[in-house]
């Protein structure tokens, strides 16, 4: 019998993998360029365990079996295995949690199968690239599989081999990076960043020129601005990029709409502090939902949470609102509050904030305790939620 | 003496005028195609007198005097002067309303400048093409100045001389053609059309790719739908159209955001219902700000307002809410709406709505009693908001 315990955290694309060029193997239209954030704060964690006992493989997520036919999951599986160093042929058992709660809307897929592909390998003995199987499992978590500010290259090839993640920096290389999550109320019904990718690749007339004229130029500019640490270009660039997904989405047909009222609002908040300060200070990204996530130095931090706090007041007491690393608080200016040309939100527009930074990418847990399954009970106990 | 009086009424464009090459001069980057309404529902009405004993130029404004020396006045009434086939050199009196309130966030400079340059046009007898003089005062008011179908064809020569509107149809040519407008709630803050469109065109890089390559096909493909009464393709265009110059709008740096969440949820209503029908039965556009237009035919609008009033109840009094044209009530089946899958909104998120269709252009009034000036006293009455 053997076990591995692995971590794997969620990663927040500054240039947006959006649109598949193939939906089987998940091969991207462009590259995309993300920072993998610290485990501390949101991840996945996974065990996997093989034994000659076992008769089928079988897989628990966030405390519940599921189908292991899944096919995204025997994507993965069938290339661990195909792949692996050892003849070992027995099944696998698989138990995965998120930290997290997964009604936040935080893309918890890549976290997952990069964490379970991560794990695979490790018990499977494979020392090669495996971003490419984690991105059969979902296309962007490729990318988690490793620390730092982290590229996934397209690639050209058909069978997707050369469509792997590479890092383009490790976490130390600029350490003063930190990312605040504002995870904002939503009552719409989501549309999945997969239909959502498929309908504006499909219908957006804006969609080819995107990605023929304009990601390319940009990918090299935001990848220097990581290397340079020049966070005015890296900020510019993540912030057009963000918006620019959106706008595609917008021009397909029905429209594809992910932020709502408070996305927009922060979005002005975020470029009306930027002017007071004249300084861009914080940059803001979306997903395929209403909430922000920001990028910001860690010298921005104290300030710029006491003008979020201004501006957003919390609708519920601060220990339950702040999740993730502490800081130092200050008192604002009130002549900085007047500077900043926006309005004071209702208290509880945002739910809550978490405040991170970027990791060094997945973690191998040794201590037997750290594993959720066990020879006698497969599944043993949920962690607690963040 | 002389005096002339004029109604004028907005139009809503199905393909956008979103971007000046010239500021000056108001030429516009790509063509645009609109539809005049009647002037019964939301009309301008411009009274314009000439008398040897002014002296100076005046102009009122819904009841308040204006400043005259304004530019793009100041270029209506020099094009005016310049080309007049008498040699009137007197000055002259200019009295103007809207009959909607301009809180509506209806855009009135439209209707405006076509009214007083219509007016001013009888003054001073001018009968060659006067769309060019409308659209030096406000870019989309040259479209106001006939009825029906108008294209504004934005011209290549640099002085703006062959940046002139040009009826397609006139209204008669497909008399089923209404007009519903859903003004929205709003409390966000405007960026105006003209703010919007130069940001648009300075920072987007999408932009470029729909003026040159999305735009002059799209033009073609509606003029025929038009000409042809194909209500499916005129839109479907009109839809796509809307988004894409809001999708270039989001992708300007800052973006530029002018529907809200209300906005986006008609859009959904829209799609849905079209879909539970089975039919292309309504199109929606959106201008500068978040009020709805939808075009429909009259042998829909029954039906329609009955689903309308189902998801987006009214928040007071059908006579308060209900503006413009009648149409027969009919009962819709719990049938057609547990088809249409949406949510059904809190009452009161549309403030009103005005039911109208496609007019035949300005108008002029010859009873002294609809005069807005006398000789006696300058300013008479304000005519009842609609």
């Amino acid at each position: 019998m053997c076990t591995v315990t692995c971590i794997a955290s969620i990663n927040i694309a500054v240039i947006k993998y959006w649109g598949k060029r193939d939906e089987v193997l998940i091969l991207p239209v462009n590259d995309s360029i993300s920072a993998t954030l610290d485990t501390d704060h949101l991840h996945a964690k996974t065990t996997v365990m093989t034994s000659s006992t076992f008769k089928e493989d079988r897989i628990w997520l966030n405390g519940k079996e599921e189908e292991i036919k899944n096919p995204r999951l025997q994507n993965c599986l069938t290339q661990i295995r195909k792949r692996a160093r050892n003849s070992n042929q027995w099944k696998v058992h698989i138990c995965s949690e998120n930290n997290f709660p997964t009604a936040a809307g935080l893309a918890s897929s890549a976290a997952g199968y990069a964490c379970l592909v991560v794990a695979l390998a490790k018990l499977y003995q494979i020392e090669d690239d495996i971003t490419s199987i984690a991105r059969s499992g979902s296309g962007s978590a490729c990318r988690s599989v490793m620390g730092g500010f982290v590229k996934w290259c397209m690639g050209s090839e058909s069978n997707g081999a050369d469509s792997i993640a590479k890092q383009i920096v490790p976490a130390s290389h600029w350490p003063e990076m930190r990312i605040l999550i504002l995870v904002v109320n939503d009552t719409k019904k989501k549309i999945s960043s997969s239909i959502g990718m498929k309908r504006t690749i499909e219908t957006s007339d804006l969609m080819q020129h995107r990605i023929k004229h304009v990601l390319p130029n940009r990918i090299k500019i935001i990848e220097q601005a990581i290397i340079e640490k020049d966070f005015k270009t890296f900020a510019e660039h993540t912030i057009k990029d963000s918006n620019q997904m959106h706008a595609v989405c917008l021009d397909a047909y029905p429209p594809v709409v992910y932020m709502n009222d408070v996305s927009h609002t922060i979005i002005n908040f975020v470029h009306a502090y930027n002017e007071a300060v004249n300084e861009v200070k914080v940059a803001y990204t979306f997903d395929a939902g209403p909430n922000a996530t920001l990028y910001l130095l860690e010298e921005s931090v104290p300030e710029f949470m006491g003008v979020l706090d201004h501006f957003f007041p919390p609708g519920i007491n601060l220990e339950q609102y702040r999740k993730g690393l502490t800081f130092k608080e200050v008192i604002n200016s009130q002549e900085l509050f007047n500077k900043i040309n926006t309005t004071r939100q209702a208290p509880g527009s945002l739910k809550y904030i978490i405040y991170t930074k970027v990791g060094n990418g997945p973690k191998y847990l040794e201590d037997p305790n750290d594993h959720l399954l066990n020879k006698e009970e497969n599944h043993i106990i949920l962690s607690e939620y963040l």
